[in-house]
């Protein structure tokens, strides 16, 4: 089969298709002929040498995919060949063919393009573990997304609303934050111009936050305590703003706040698995009455990873980038 | 009735036994003649003019009583004149009659001295709400506690010990450890002598510690999300070594660990209430049961509270110091 491979960590120009062996569905797992993958920001860490597959996971790039399954391992029930599925994965998704834990594995959801369908994994799986599995976003409570109009952001919106959260989002032009709206979001805030702590303040009565869905990490770590309400919970899912920053446990404290940090992918089988039997028995309902969809930028050939990592680094997407085979 | 005043912040002298008005009991609360008090780190932040009181509470110290009720204010029920009981108090313990929400009442667990029964409240309330509503510590899971041989810290050890958890304590000194190993402490060690990441780790096989219940915030932060398993829980409650401090959210996100920070004072009344009802229902019965005592220290006339502060202030103590009307 083809693949994306690194050979040498580097730029997009690191990204080779490539001929390499097919994998073999190990037990409890299916091999995935892959009609679609998409492009995570973890995949561009990955291309530059800074996040390395866990053990035991492919070697190519790609968290998640959708595709029909041509072969199943032993042990595995409930999936057969033909079948058409998206799955989270911990690598592998930049391929024509990957094995995949079955209990990483989601049907198409009724009225979801078998193409589109990888653009749900990732979203739906982060979202769902940190907004409501671990920070227990309630309906009329008031959720924070930095880095709204991305593919974590424009998911986050749309579950919100659908429980009945008000939404606060951050994003760096008008276009997005309008894309955002048309979304859901209640609160519009541009980074570039305005402080989020207090446009969020003023727009919640002083309330602020009650959750705060953060890919930044340190940048925005004192920024985010100040603005979360009493009760109120910071997930950290990124550190694209670095990784050690100064934590005001007093004003935690005063506010009994929580700040969680997660990765999705370091998680092991179990966990994922619980993940995704939760997305699909809380999400994919959503997704099929048409309250929530996967926001789709564009899509390109698998061959061409290039060129989409060029665009998700350069920010000038909204939603999902997905790669074709 | 006479209370212990604080007419100017300051060192135990401030602590003044005088004659004051008697509270009134409002719709909802009880008057309850205080038999006992007990001494709590914010009782000494309060004195010193660190922790005023929170709107509506009594300015007079003293987070916890026991004692009989000796009248019951408009709509409460199932309570009565005469009834033995001991409370959680937002303030004025430490005087001869308290007003007391009657969420925040908890009768005597059965085989309980009256006295010994105001050793409970506070440090019940704050291990269960934090170790195990907030942090859910499981049975086969290790709890670290900071400050073993306090009233929280002994505590700490017997609830989890009771459901089945390993406990590592730190303590600093021998005789303290060796009565944290008494009450059921796995793991003993001396901070003035041994490095805690380095202790827990290697007892556990590299593990970590599943849950950490910390009184010393900034100081030991790092440390302690050093110390945390995969999927930790680090609960703060106090601030005794500083209130800011530089966290490693890579670190943290590695472990898919939390940080929480709370104080019990500030919560309104009906989460109070709601820790107070699952105190009752779930400590109560071990309490009873003879597996939970409340590790009393000494007993000193609540006239000599200066003194008592004293003794909590130079750490001589292990449990609880009693205040006696």
């Amino acid at each position: 089969m083809h693949a994306i491979t690194i050979s040498e960590p580097g730029g997009p120009e690191a990204l080779v298709w490539d001929e390499v062996s097919d994998p073999v569905p190990g037990e409890g797992e299916v091999l995935v002929d892959v009609v679609a993958s998409a492009v995570n920001r973890a995949d561009i860490l990955q291309r530059q040498g800074f996040y390395n597959p866990p053990p035991g996971a492919s070697p190519y790039p790609g968290l998640e995919c959708s595709g029909r399954i041509s072969a199943v391992g032993p042990g595995v029930t409930g999936w057969a060949v033909g079948d058409e599925v998206c799955a989270l994965l911990s690598g592998g998704g930049y391929a024509e063919k990957v094995a995949v834990p079955a209990g990483q594995l989601l049907p198409l959801p009724a009225g979801t393009d078998l193409r589109h369908a990888a653009a749900l994994p990732e979203v739906t799986c982060t979202v769902w573990s940190n907004v409501f599995m671990i920070s227990h976003l309630a309906p009329g409570e008031t959720l924070l997304v930095h880095g709204g109009s991305s593919g974590i952001g424009t998911m986050a919106i749309q579950l919100a609303k659908a429980v009945g959260a008000r939404v606060a989002v951050t994003a760096g032009s008008k276009e997005k934050l309008e894309r955002c709206a048309e979304l859901g979001a209640d609160i519009l805030v541009n980074y570039r111009e305005q402080d989020f702590v207090e446009e969020v303040k003023n727009a919640t009565g002083g309330v602020g936050a009650d959750v705060i869905l953060d890919n930044m990490g340190a940048k925005y770590l004192d920024r985010n305590v100040r603005t979360l309400a009493v009760n109120g919970r910071l997930a950290i899912i990124g550190l694209q703003g670095g990784g050690k920053g100064e934590l005001n446990i007093g004003a935690l404290l005063g506010k009994r706040g929580v700040v969680s940090a997660t990765s999705l992918r370091a998680r092991p089988l179990g966990e994922k698995a619980a993940i995704v039997a939760a997305v699909r028995e809380r999400v994919w309902p959503l997704i099929e009455a048409g309250q929530v969809r996967a926001v789709v930028d564009r899509e390109l050939p698998m061959r061409e990873a290039a060129g989409a990592h060029r665009v998700v680094e350069e920010s000038g997407h909204v939603g999902k980038v997905l790669l074709t085979t």
